[in-house]
C-alpha cells in the first residue's frame, strides 16, 4: 500500500537518535545533570544578535508581498550579490550571484547535486571518505546512485590516497568531501586537497569525463588553533560547494545555505540547469524568503568559534589524560577518539554503565573509534571526566 | 555529464513565467500602468500583522537554541498540537498532534505523499482532474509514476464522474483533488465530495486495497459569497490532507504547510511512517523552526478575503460586459473564462496586442480557456476593461 523503501527509512531509528533518546529517559531517572550525552551534534550557541535584529530590521523596512513572497528558485539576486562579493573577500574566488543557487540547508544541497549529477539510467557512484556523515548513503541512494566508501586512514584521518585510486573508476560522477569533517573534527589540509585534485584530474582524463567534488562545507567556519580550510575550487575546477549557516549561525532549524558552482567547472550552463531541475523535483520551491535575507545581512557576522574551541579543548584533555588516543580537535564540534576496544558498539555499550552517551565509528564507516560531540555545556564535559576515567579504568 | 531530464525540468521556462518575463519586458517599454498582467498567482495583499507580531515575539521570548535548532522531521509537537486544535475546532474533525507532518509548503507536501505512495517498481499511477496545476505532472513522474488526467466539465468545473470512472483502474494509487481550484476558481460542492467518496469506496472494494484522496488545499480559507469547502477526510477516510499557509497568510516564500493524515486511513503506521522517509529523502529535514511556530501563533487569523472578493467580482463583471463567458469567483484568486476562439494559445497571443496578459488553458489541460490571476492591484483590472472590451471587439 505504501512505498516498503519509505517505511523503512522513515521509521528505522538511527543509532544517534536511539541514543538521544535513551539520554532523555535516562535524564529523567537519574536527574539531566548525571546524563553526559555526547550524541547529538546541534548547536547549543545561541545565533548571534545580529541574526534577530536583523529580521527584525527587515521586517520593519521591506514590503511584505516582496519579503514573503516566492523568490526566484535559484534565490534573491542581490542576496546571491551579497554572499558572493563576501565569498569573494574571505577566499579569493570570483564569484557572482549568478555561481550560487540557494537551497534549505546542506543536506538539501548537496542532494540536489547528487540528483542533478546522476545520469537517466545511469550506473553511476559517488564516493566518500570515511569516516562520514551515514545519511550520505541515503541521499544518494535515494536518486537512484551507489555510495562507495574510502575506508578511514586512522593515522590522521585525511585521505587514504591508494583506496580512493582502487575505487576510482569511469562510473564515478563525484567524490564527497567533508572538512572540518563529521565525525572526525579533522580539517583535510591543504596537501591533501592538492593531491585530491592532483589525481582527480589525471583520472578526468583518463576516464574522458569530469569527476566532481561536493564539497559539503556545513563546518567551514567552525576551525581552531589557526588552521585555514582550503578554498577547494581554488584547486580544483570541477568543484560543486555546499553550505549551510545551520552551525556557523547556529540556525539548524530554518534550513539555509547555498550551492556555489564556478565559472570554471566543465559546462557551468549545463550543471546550474541540472541543480535548477533537481531542486525543483525535489520541491525546494525556493529557500525561506526571509532568511535568505538574513543570511545576506549576517555573511560576515563572526561564529561562536571560542565557545566550541574552549569545549573541544577541555574534552580533548580530558580523554588524553584519561589514556584515550585522540586526534587534536582542529574544527567542527566532535572529537573521534580510539575506543577501548575493538568493537566500538560494545565500547559504546559500556559507556553507558556510567552515564555517558557516545556514538560508535561504525556508524559512520569507521569501527573501532566513537564520536563525542562537544556542542554541549562546559559544566556536562567537566563533570563527564571522571566517568571517562573509570570507564577507562574498567578497561585496565 | 547531467541529468538530462533534471536540465530539461530545470531551464526548459514555463508559459506563465514566459509570460511574466515578456511583461516586466514590456512594462519597461509602455509604462508598469499600461500592462495588464494576469499571469502569476502571487499573493499581493500583504501578510497580516500578526505574522510580523508573531515573529517579534517569538524571537524575544524563545531561548535561540531551542527556537532556530531543529525540530523533530514531522515538526515541533506542541506547534503540532495547536494546529490540530485549530483544524477541529473549524472542520469538526478529531486530530492530535500525531496527525500532523509539518512540511515546507503544499508542493512538498503533496510530492512526499506522491513518494510515500508510490510502490517501489509498481506501474502506478495518480490522477488528476483538468484544469490542474500543471506541476503535478513534473511532481507524480518525479517519484516514477504516471498521472492521467479526467478530461474538464467545462459546465460547472466540477468532476465528469464518467470520465473519471474510465480512468480509475487497479493501478490508481489516489485521486488529487484541489479545491478552490486554480485554475478554475471553483469549489468543489458538498456533492461532489460525496459522489467522489461513494465512487472511490466502491472501487476500493473492487480492487481490494485503498484509493487515497490527495487534497491540495493551499486555497482553501480563500472562499467568496458564503461558499463552505467540504472537510475531504469527513466523507472519504482515505484522504491525505496538504495545506499551505502560502495564500493564506500570504507567506509563499517562507515554504510553510503540514499533511493531516487522519486516524481512519487504512494503517496509519504504515502512511505515516512512509510520509516521513520520502520527507527525509527528499531533504525536507524539518519545516522552518520559526515559521512552524508562527503559523501555530496564527492558526486562527482571518485571511484578507475581501481584497481578493472584491477583485474577483470586479474582474467578473467587467468580463461579463465585455462578452465573456465565465464562472462565478468561488475561491481561490483565479477566473478561467472561456476563450473568444477555439485555439486558447492563438487567443492569449491575440490579448498581447492590447497588452492583457492571460495563461492558455492548455497549459491547465483545458483547452479552449484562459486563466486571469486576479490577486493584483484593483487599479490594474479597472484599467484593463476597455482592453478586455476591445478585444472582445476584435472577434465581432
Amino acid at each position: 500500500m505504501v512505498s516498503e523503501r519509505m517505511y523503512a527509512l522513515g521509521t528505522k531509528k538511527s543509532t544517534i537518535r536511539t541514543i538521544f533518546e535513551y539520554g532523555k529517559k535516562r535524564a529523567a531517572e537519574v536527574g539531566e545533570e548525571n546524563v553526559y550525552d555526547f550524541s547529538i551534534g546541534n548547536p547549543n550557541v545561541p545565533a548571534p544578535e545580529a541574526v534577530k535584529t536583523a529580521v527584525i530590521d527587515i521586517l520593519e523596512t521591506m514590503d511584505s508581498c516582496l519579503l514573503h513572497g516566492y523568490t526566484v528558485a535559484p534565490g534573491d539576486p542581490q542576496v546571491r550579490e551579497t554572499i558572493a562579493a563576501s565569498i569573494n573577500r574571505r577566499f579569493g574566488t570570483a564569484f557572482a550571484g549568478k555561481n550560487l543557487f540557494m537551497t534549505s540547508g546542506a543536506a538539501a544541497a548537496i542532494t540536489i547535486c547528487f540528483k542533478a549529477l546522476h545520469e537517466d539510467d545511469a550506473d553511476d557512484e559517488f564516493i566518500a571518505f570515511a569516516p562520514y556523515f551515514p545519511e550520505y548513503a541515503c541521499f544518494v541512494e535515494s536518486v537512484g546512485a551507489r555510495l562507495s566508501v574510502v575506508p578511514a586512514n586512522t593515522d590522521d584521518f585525511q585521505i587514504q590516497f591508494a583506496e580512493l585510486e582502487k575505487l576510482l573508476s569511469p562510473k564515478t560522477k563525484a567524490v564527497i568531501v567533508n572538512s572540518p569533517n563529521n565525525p572526525s573534527g579533522v580539517v583535510y589540509s591543504e596537501a591533501t586537497i592538492r593531491k585530491l585534485a592532483e589525481l582527480l584530474t589525471a583520472k578526468e582524463k583518463e576516464y574522458g569525463h569530469p569527476i566532481f567534488i561536493i564539497s559539503d562545507e556545513p563546518y567551514r567556519e567552525l576551525v581552531y588553533g589557526g588552521l585555514t580550510v582550503p578554498y577547494i575550487t581554488r584547486y580544483y575546477r570541477n568543484t560543486l560547494v555546499c553550505y549551510s549557516w545551520s552551525k556557523s549561525l547556529s540556525l539548524p532549524g530554518e534550513r539555509i545555505g547555498y550551492i556555489a558552482v564556478p565559472d570554471e567547472v566543465s559546462d557551468f550552463g549545463r550543471i546550474y540547469g541540472a541543480i535548477a531541475g533537481a531542486a525543483r523535483v525535489l520541491t525546494h520551491v525556493n529557500a525561506s524568503s526571509l532568511f535568505q535575507r538574513v543570511a545576506a545581512r549576517c555573511v560576515d557576522e563572526p561564529s561562536n568559534i571560542a565557545a566550541y574551541e574552549h569545549n573541544g579543548e577541555l574534552l580533548y584533555q580530558g580523554l588524553v589524560e584519561a589514556g584515550f588516543e585522540c586526534q587534536k580537535p582542529q574544527g567542527a564540534f566532535y572529537l573521534f577518539p580510539k575506543a577501548l576496544e575493538q568493537d566500538d558498539r560494545a565500547f559504546c555499550d559500556r559507556a553507558k554503565q556510567y552515564d555517558l552517551l557516545l556514538v560508535p565509528g561504525s556508524d559512520f564507516g569507521c569501527p573501532g573509534y566513537f564520536r563525542a560531540a562537544y556542542c554541549i555545556k562546559e559544566s556536562t564535559i567537566c563533570n563527564s571526566l571522571p566517568a571517562f576515567q573509570k570507564l577507562a579504568a574498567s578497561y585496565r
